[in-house]
C-alpha cells in the first residue's frame, strides 16, 4: 500500500482524499491543515487530521504528498520545502514561473533524495500531453486549447472582489465556430474568437448594478479581450443553479502528412467534467503512485508529467499492462 | 542528426519515409526492400536503397530503423533479429501474441545492448495510452474503443481471397448510438453493436454475386459477427471513390469520482485521418526518436508505448517543452 498525505484540504484536497480511497493500492496517511485539526472533517471518520506543521517537525508515515494548496503562494513555498523531506505531487499552473519553480523544487528534491513531480491535473498535465503528441507527431500542423464549458475559479473569485459583489460565479464557453475551424487547421485566434464569459452576480445591498457590470467587462486581463455576459441573480438562484464545479476542454491539432503534405490528420483530446477538483484529484492521486514508483527506481529530482512513463500511473503490472490494455 | 532506416517499403514504409523527411532532426540513412532495389522508388531520388540483406551482412550507419513489415509473418521474426544489432521500433499489432514477441525482443535487445520499442502507430500506440490513463485515472469506470470511419487492410484483404472477387474495399463504421451510449458510462456492448462494415466489391467477369455477398457475411472472425452491407460497383468506380486509406477512431472512458461517486467524468480521444499509414508512419518516426534518446541514455531492451517518457517523443529540449507546452 501506497500511504498518501494530503496536504491543504479545499475543493482539491477533497478530489484527491475520495481518489486515495477509490484506489486499492493506496492508504490515507492523514490531512495536513493550517486550520484548527478538529474543524476539518474528513471523507471517513477514521482519516486522521494534522496541524501542517508536524510535516516538518516530525515524521508522518507518508510515502507521497498531495500538496492541494494555491499556486499564486501556497505551492512556491510548499513544494520545494517540503521536497527537502518527502515525494510530492503538486498542480502548480502559474505558468510563466514553471521554470523557476521547477528548479527550485528539483534542487530540493535532489538535496533530499526524493521524487518532486509537478504541474500535475489536467491542464497543466492531461492537456500538456496531449498538446506534446499532437506536436511531435503532427510537427506540420496547427493546434489550440479550449476550456469549458466550465467554471472559472480564478475568474469567479476576482468579481468576487468587486465592491457591491456579494457572490459570483464564472463561466467560461468554448466559441463553437472556432473549435470547428481549429479541427480544420485554421489557427491565429484571438481570446476573444476562443471563448466567451457568463458571469453571474448576486449582489450586496444597494449595490449599483451598471457600476458593477461594467468593472466585470473591462477587469484587465481577466475579462478585457472577451466578451463577456453579466447576469445578477438571487442569492438562492446561486444556491440552486450554480453550485457544481463543472469543467472540461479540448485539445486540438491539426497537420498534415504525406510527400506533398496533402493528407489532413486530426487529433483531438476532450473532457467533460462534473466537478473539476474531483478530476484534478484523481489525476494527483494517478501521479501520487507514478512519483512512488519513481522513487522506489532510485530517481530522484523533479518532474513533469513529460518525464513519467505512463505506465507507471497504473496499478496494474507492467506484464498485465501489455496484455490486457496494449 | 538521428539516421533512420526503413525496413519494408509498403504503404507504412512510406508513410515513415514522408515523416523523417518532415522532421529537421532526423535523416534517412535507407531503405531496405526484399524487392529488386532497383524496382524501388524512394520519396526523394538521393534516399539510398538497399536489399534487406545488407542489414545483417554489414553496417548501415543507422541509428534507428523503423520496422514498416506485417505483424502476421515479418515482424515476429525481424524485430528480434534486427533488434540484436540495431535500435528498432516496430508497429507489431496481433495482439495476443504481444506478450510473446515483448520477451523475444526484450531477449534480443538485451544481448545487442540496442533498445526497441514496439507495437507503436495509433492502435496499439496512442489509443493504449488513452486507455491507460483512462483506467488509471478513473478506475470506479467502464470505456470503450471505437475503429473508423475508415479502411481496414486486414478484411479488404480478406474479401479479396474470395473466389471471384478482382478487388475490394472494407470500411469500418462505429454505430453512432452506441458510441453514445458509451460516453454515457454504458457498457457490455457486442461486436454487432459496436460497429457496422460496409465492403466495396468488384467482381472478376463471371463470379455470381449472391455467392460472393454470402460468403463475404458469414466469414467467420471477420464479419459473422457484425451488420454487413454488400455493394457491387465497377473497377473504374473503384479507382474513382476508392483509393484513399482513411481512418480513425475513439477512445472512450466515463468514470464516477467523488465520495458517493457521484460525479460524472469523460476522457475521450478522436482520430480522424485521411491516411491511415501515413499517420502510422508519423508515431513511428516519433517513437524513432524516443528510442533513440532512451538507448542514449544506456537503457538497453523492449520497450512499449507505457514505458516511454512521452517528452521523448519531440525534437525539443525539456527546458523548452516545460516553458511552451505544459
Amino acid at each position: 500500500m501506497i500511504r498518501i498525505g494530503i496536504v491543504g484540504y479545499g475543493n482539491v484536497g477533497r478530489g484527491a482524499e475520495a481518489a486515495v480511497l477509490q484506489s486499492d493500492d493506496m492508504a490515507l496517511a492523514g490531512i495536513f491543515t493550517r486550520r484548527p485539526p478538529e474543524s476539518v472533517h474528513a471523507l471517513r471518520e477514521e482519516t486522521p487530521v494534522y496541524p501542517m506543521s508536524l510535516l516538518t517537525e516530525q515524521g508522518t508515515g507518508a510515502d507521497v504528498l498531495l500538496l492541494c494548496g494555491g499556486s499564486a503562494t501556497d505551492l512556491p513555498v510548499q513544494t520545494p520545502e517540503l521536497a527537502r523531506r518527502y515525494c510530492v505531487v503538486d498542480t502548480f499552473d502559474t505558468h510563466a514561473r514553471i521554470p523557476e519553480h521547477f528548479a527550485n523544487v528539483d534542487a530540493a528534491a535532489k538535496a533530499g533524495r526524493t521524487a518532486a513531480i509537478i504541474s500535475t491535473g489536467w491542464d497543466p498535465g492531461l492537456f500538456s500531453l496531449m498538446r506534446l503528441l499532437g506536436t511531435a507527431i503532427l510537427p506540420d500542423g496547427a493546434g489550440d486549447t479550449f476550456w469549458g464549458p466550465g467554471v472559472s475559479q480564478g475568474h469567479s473569485d476576482a468579481v468576487r472582489r468587486i465592491e457591491g459583489v456579494a457572490d459570483a460565479r464564472q463561466y467560461t464557453i468554448p466559441v463553437q465556430r472556432t473549435v470547428n475551424a481549429v479541427r480544420k487547421g485554421e489557427s491565429g485566434f484571438t481570446a476573444r474568437e476562443k471563448h466567451t464569459r457568463e458571469v453571474y452576480v448576486v449582489l450586496k445591498e444597494g449595490a449599483d448594478p451598471q457600476r458593477v457590470a461594467r468593472e466585470i467587462i473591462t477587469m484587465p486581463n481577466y475579462f478585457d479581450e472577451y466578451d463577456t455576459t453579466v447576469h445578477f441573480i438571487s442569492a438562492e438562484e446561486m444556491a440552486a443553479e450554480h453550485g457544481a464545479m463543472p469543467h472540461g476542454g479540448f485539445v486540438i491539432r491539426h497537420g498534415k502528412l504525406g510527400p506533398a503534405h496533402q493528407y489532413s490528420s486530426l487529433m483531438e483530446f476532450k473532457l467533460e467534467l462534473d466537478s473539476n477538483p474531483m478530476f484534478t484529484g484523481a489525476v494527483m492521486a494517478a501521479f501520487g503512485r507514478a512519483c512512488y514508483r519513481l522513487h522506489a527506481q532510485g530517481r530522484t529530482g523533479c518532474f513533469t508529467a513529460f518525464d513519467v512513463p505512463l505506465g507507471l500511473l497504473s496499478p496494474l503490472a507492467a506484464e498485465t499492462l501489455r496484455s490486457q490494455l496494449l
